[in-house]
């Protein structure tokens, strides 16, 4: 038996969008910005998505600009605001946040003289409005805070924090909802910029999207011409744009229909995991349990990879490297025997008693 | 009967490769940063491609940084270079580059203080390494010349411009090579950098890479983990880098195949255009033709437009701005009467023959 319990590092791709992503690549190549009747067509089924895509967060079609994933759209939110308004100089952001938005703010840190607050989670793990008050400065430029944290899924109230920077002259705010988007939902009224990949929603990887108000002013990290109002440069990737609002189409109905599902599943794993192991936090996102075990964590990986279970120890985007765990550091966690579990409703209650069952034996030979 | 006479903006996806990528999207979706066995796996399909395409260009592995298309790598080469070396700044281009070189230039100088020298080319449509170690300062950090322009077809001597610039301490030499991959041979022995996409040579749209030769520091644009040396943040998007070297090494393969194919072709073209129209540059790439009629070049295209014939006017990331075409201008040539043909060897004479007897009947008809 196979189990892929790490649905918060990516996803399959839902095959009624592999399907149609398929026949579109069969059916159409030529350059979305070419004049001719074959590139006005590919033009207007990825403007259609546009659309789509901006109904369904509630903004302007002209706020949706396409990028090769979520890295890109935070690493473009901070760095291009930065580069379009040197005259502020602080930045105000979380200690948890995924690398892109972490190392974007490092970067502007050593290499261009910024001054950046670190806030840290409180011991529920969340990042709150007032912290973020006490924090803004005159020359406070962005606050960057994410919906959902990628390492134990505490999810922020980031319209309460998006209202309180608005009241803040020449202070913007972003936020990367990749661990959000159709599974918390989100008034984007307030937040001036926010960031999402389509593969963390079972949508292709290198798509994803920064959505932009209009009165916000970035310079473009990758140059070119006029594609995407000028902000990212490059021929488009018009076939993976186009199937992007369906992708999200379908993630939106999804958390809909089988939310009960996933209550029952998280439910019964949070059961049998409080019996064998620590769960370390639980008031978060329902498919996301962090969990601490007497095991080091690379053996306990190992471990389950041998029986076929699929989980991770943190963020995929640092699996190689041996840096800190950012957020559990931050919540006094010890990285080294913790697993994080994620799943979604591709996952059933077979799988959860074959991983408790597994996870078991594990623990019971190792102790 | 459909004509597309625009394989300079972009090709249709090489069949053997789409099948390949179909496949593989239809088994492998784990993230190739995770470190389960299906991650791995997919990890392993990724760099033994990286391995692949290393070998073709004479670099090493760790010398291919994989983005997201040519502008990526173009902006990241030019932009990234400049970050990690705020010492030095003069800077050395032609005014002919492609936009997301220019406006990576345009950018530099506007708003992060640089100076620029623009280049313009000779008679015959180059710029040559003569011109290059004129303009050459001693706070010169970057050249970037292209090696094939992508308006008339100008094939740069690149290998002498690198020569050149490796003389000279602390300047580093770019070089586009997007319209010259599989097209035309590169030593990249004394180029530091070098980008491209796989779009133009029958890949797949949102897939290109930086060459990179390990001595040389960049930071990152788009920040993240670990992916790319750490020098290009986000899930991988693997299963693209994985077919980028197949992409390559067919497109490196039909150079020889069809190389009189293509001789005959260009022959053919070129004998019927000069007797209808005037062909403005025949010096270069024989697979791009610039030609000036009469007939202002909207008119025209759209009138070959109803007859199934795809040509452009300019580089197709301009195509929809009231932008001056720079390299038309440069060679005062007037661009609002040019069209540019550009073909491969997914062309046929019969194409040919319907193309020069469709312009034919336009002009006598407008004349």
């Amino acid at each position: 038996m196979k189990v892929y319990f790490d649905a918060v590092s990516t996803t399959a791709v839902n095959p009624e969008v592999l399907e149609t992503y398929k026949k579109l690549l069969d059916e159409y190549y030529c350059n979305s910005d070419a004049l001719y009747d074959d590139g006005v067509a590919i033009y207007d089924m990825q403007e259609k998505s546009r659309n789509l895509i901006a109904k369904m967060l509630g903004v302007r079609k002209d706020e949706i600009i396409f990028t090769s994933g979520a890295s890109e759209a935070n690493s473009l939110a901070i760095k291009g605001l930065c580069f379009a308004h040197p005259e502020r100089k602080h930045l105000i952001t979380s200690i948890y946040e995924h690398s892109s938005v972490h190392n974007s703010f490092r970067q502007l840190e050593e290499d261009f003289g910024y001054k950046v607050t670190y806030l840290m989670p409180d011991e529920d793990g969340h990042i709150t409005a007032d912290m973020v008050a006490k924090a803004l400065r005159s020359d406070t430029l962005l606050v960057s805070i994410m919906q959902v944290n990628n390492e134990i899924g505490a999810i922020n109230d980031v319209e309460g924090i998006a209202r309180i920077v608005k009241k803040h002259p020449g202070t913007y705010f972003h936020t990367d909802i990749t661990q959000g988007l159709g599974k918390v939902d989100i008034d984007l009224k307030d937040v001036d910029m926010a960031s999402f990949s389509a593969h963390k929603i079972h949508g292709l990887k290198g798509s994803g999207a920064l959505v932009k108000k209009q009165f916000v002013e970035l310079l473009p990290l990758i140059s070119g011409g006029q594609q995407e109002f000028s902000l990212r440069g490059g021929t488009s990737n018009a076939l993976a744009n186009t199937v992007l609002a369906k992708t999200m189409r379908i993630a939106m109905e999804n958390k809909e229909k089988y939310h009960d599902q996933l209550k029952a599943l998280h439910d019964h794993l949070y059961e049998g995991l409080s019996r064998i192991a620590t769960v370390n936090y639980a008031k978060g996102l329902d498919t996301l349990m962090n969990i601490s075990t007497p095991i080091p964590s690379e053996v306990l990986l190992n471990a389950l990879n041998d029986k076929g279970i699929m989980v991770s120890s943190k963020s995929t985007c640092g699996s190689k490297k041996n840096e800190e765990n950012r957020t559990l550091k931050a919540l006094g966690l010890d990285e080294d025997h913790a697993i994080r579990i994620s799943f979604d409703y591709t996952n059933t209650m077979e799988e959860a008693d074959y991983f408790l069952t597994q996870l078991k034996e594990i623990l019971d030979k190792y102790a």
